[in-house]
């Protein structure tokens, strides 16, 4: 394989997670250590800043503002949902690319994503323009299919595992009277982060919360839900739910559609957890119920990361280097769980196009006979991925992020009209 | 002083907090230093228990298990809301104080409860019955008269000030579109929590997220507010807001107490952070709205603790059993923050009627003359508060919490009905 000579451009791309920035990071240093590569560039807002010619140099930041990267959330380079639409957007991609002699593009986020990516790799092959694209996996939801796991997942998982067990230990404390706890989590097509609150429960201890978990996967049914509470509330007095937002109904029609009338007068979608809550209490007399809806801070609680997910983050980055240097192009670096009991994780390829616009849902045999716990198959799977905490350093009591300084790298092109 | 030998009795009552055990360990490690201490007795679920003569003995708990409550969110006794109405509940109280030698009574609670501490100890003189009893303070809320700052505040305002600023990097990530985030936080007659996200604020960083506050000291105007939105939007793109649950209008109703229909017909009280959110989708298009509320997450999440919030609350229930030792009774331990540039803080005491039932409110010149953030003199305050973090131990990548042997103290009184 020949080498190539010539600069790196990375960007991040769909809602970020406590750990995309440790990809960042990886694909950074590991970039510095290959001769062929001369610049490292970021692309602003993913392929938004790629159009705009929006670049930065990676090289100009600080050694700590990089290391930094690996425990600060949100996009540091910033995100984007912008889908190229036109050939035009494809043309003016390649024109940038030329323009700065990007010969190396690797792109973090999810499906949507790497769709992207695959088309912008297609359209350099067929202009002759020589270029590696290698796609590094992000998502909190961990719907990727292809890989074992996905960067973000484990972060989240042991964030609302922990938020789960603290909040059972305050309401378990409560005495006196029925109580039912939800908390609505994220997951509109798949139940991963539902399930992972089963990890707050103590091995061997199946009636610790959270009792009863309510997946996208279980088509949802109001009488056995009632039944359900009901029966943990007579052993228990306290009920703890979680639910994914995505919970629908054996239609496959979100349950919280419902259209109910906001103090504007407008139709207004209820959330799953608003939801059960008000199932509860319409239908269980005396029952007092409470929700908490931790909404995005699942997906940028860096405080409370899970170890392995930002040092696998971090991995996926240098391993999508190493993969280009190498001549891989097209792929999307995947992690590959070794088959030992002690676990272990080694990076691999698939093809990009293998990944985009399909969903990984929970497998049925994960999920107990009840439809709303999770069964040792799930806990072997995801409990390693929660282990470790992140040292984040404090200023003031208050986590401090990598800021990057983002010099920009000189335009030479005329603007460009999305 | 006359010594006074007998056993001590410890309560909690109300809600939660993440350091309200660190109290309870305080006391108990405490007692253990006075011979004329001879049982160390626990009251399950506060007063309630008490009536039930339910009782353990903290002296059988392990050194680990007493340790670990300083890190333990919930209440490890149990909690209570019961109010002692009949004067046979005051009567019943005296004889289970009697029947086992109760001579110095702890309770950890905030107004309501140091008003039935206080109710106890008068029916105990009135009696003749030797009886010390002092009041710990507890309130995520920090509206408690008499003392500079609250155990449980400074966890509850760390934990916001991180995931506030967790929020905002990855809000200002997403580039493109105007983008108002919300956060609805705990706070119903008093806008402490919720102005602690100002800590969020990097230093000499006044446009740093959150960019505006909405206090219950603050009467709510909605045009203001839009036009506070439209302002931040057009300088940053994104509105980071914190809201506190008891807004209120300028007549004092709370503005989410509109009513609106539910899935099942019945009318149903918004949130604060729901009406903000429908106010922005109503009245700003093209603005997108996004709400988190992590309700009672904010007062359990000992994961995110202060350390020093938690070394209060050891040093409070230390100085109530030095207190008792020395011969005080209807007292409350207040924390005294001392007059140097550097943070220090002792305890003191103040009569346990002057906390009962009065809220302390956010001075108004601790916020800006805009009503929607909070000046030096507020930062000056809170900051030390939230300094240093509590290393809770972790199993399986989840926090490892104590859990009380909960030894019966044996009754000897008939059964007693509330």
């Amino acid at each position: 394989m020949a080498e190539l000579a010539g600069n790196v451009l990375v960007g991040q791309s769909g809602g970020p997670t406590a750990v995309v920035n440790a990809s960042v990071a990886g694909i950074i240093a590991e970039a510095l250590n290959h001769d062929c590569v001369e610049e490292i560039y970021g692309s602003l807002n993913g392929v938004y800043g790629l159009l705009q010619e929006d670049l930065i140099d990676l090289a100009a930041e600080s050694q700590q503002q990089i290391r930094a990267l690996k425990h600060t959330p949100g996009a540091a380079l910033g995100s984007c949902r912008y889908k190229l639409k036109k050939p035009a957007d494809f043309d003016r991609v390649l024109e940038v690319f030329k323009a700065h002699n990007i010969r190396y593009f690797f792109y973090i986020g999810g499906n949507d994503s790497q769709d992207t990516a695959a088309k912008i790799s297609a359209h350099a092959q067929a202009q002759g323009y020589e270029l590696r694209v290698i796609g590094v996996p992000k998502t909190v939801d961990n719907d990727l299919p292809a890989t074992d796991h996905c960067p973000g997942y484990g972060s989240a998982a042991k964030y609302l595992a922990t938020s789960v067990r603290e909040l059972a230990a305050d309401h378990e404390s409560l005495g006196q009277g029925d109580l039912v706890s939800i908390i609505e989590v994220m997951g509109r097509g798949a139940g991963w982060i539902a399930a992972s609150a089963a990890l707050a429960k103590r091995r061997d201890q199946p009636h610790d919360p959270p009792h009863l978990i309510y997946l996208p996967e279980i088509p949802f049914n109001q009488e056995k839900c009632l039944e359900d509470i009901r029966r943990v509330l007579k052993r228990e007095k306290f009920c703890q739910i979680v639910v994914a937002e995505g919970l629908t109904d054996a239609d496959g029609n979100y349950v919280s559609a419902d259209p109910a009338t906001d103090a504007f007068g407008h139709a207004q979608l209820g959330g799953a957890g608003e939801f059960l809550r008000d199932l509860v209490e319409a239908n269980l007399p005396g029952v007092k119920a409470r929700l908490s809806n931790p909404g995005l801070l699942q997906r940028c609680a860096a405080h409370a990361a899970s170890k392995v997910d930002a040092d696998e983050a971090f991995l996926a980055g240098q391993a999508a280097v190493k993969a280009a240097i190498n001549g891989e192009t097209d792929k999307l670096i995947t992690l590959v769980r070794g088959d030992t009991d002690i676990y272990s994780c080694e990076t691999g390829l698939a093809p990009l196009g293998e990944v985009a616009n399909n969903v990984k849902k929970l497998p049925r045999e994960w999920i107990n006979e009840d439809g709303v716990s999770m069964n040792f198959q799930f806990i072997r799977y995801a409990q390693p991925l929660i282990q470790g905490e992140v040292a984040v350093p404090h200023e003031n009591g208050v986590p401090v992020f990598a800021r990057l300084d983002k010099v920009r790298v000189d335009k030479t092109l005329p603007a460009y009209v999305a």
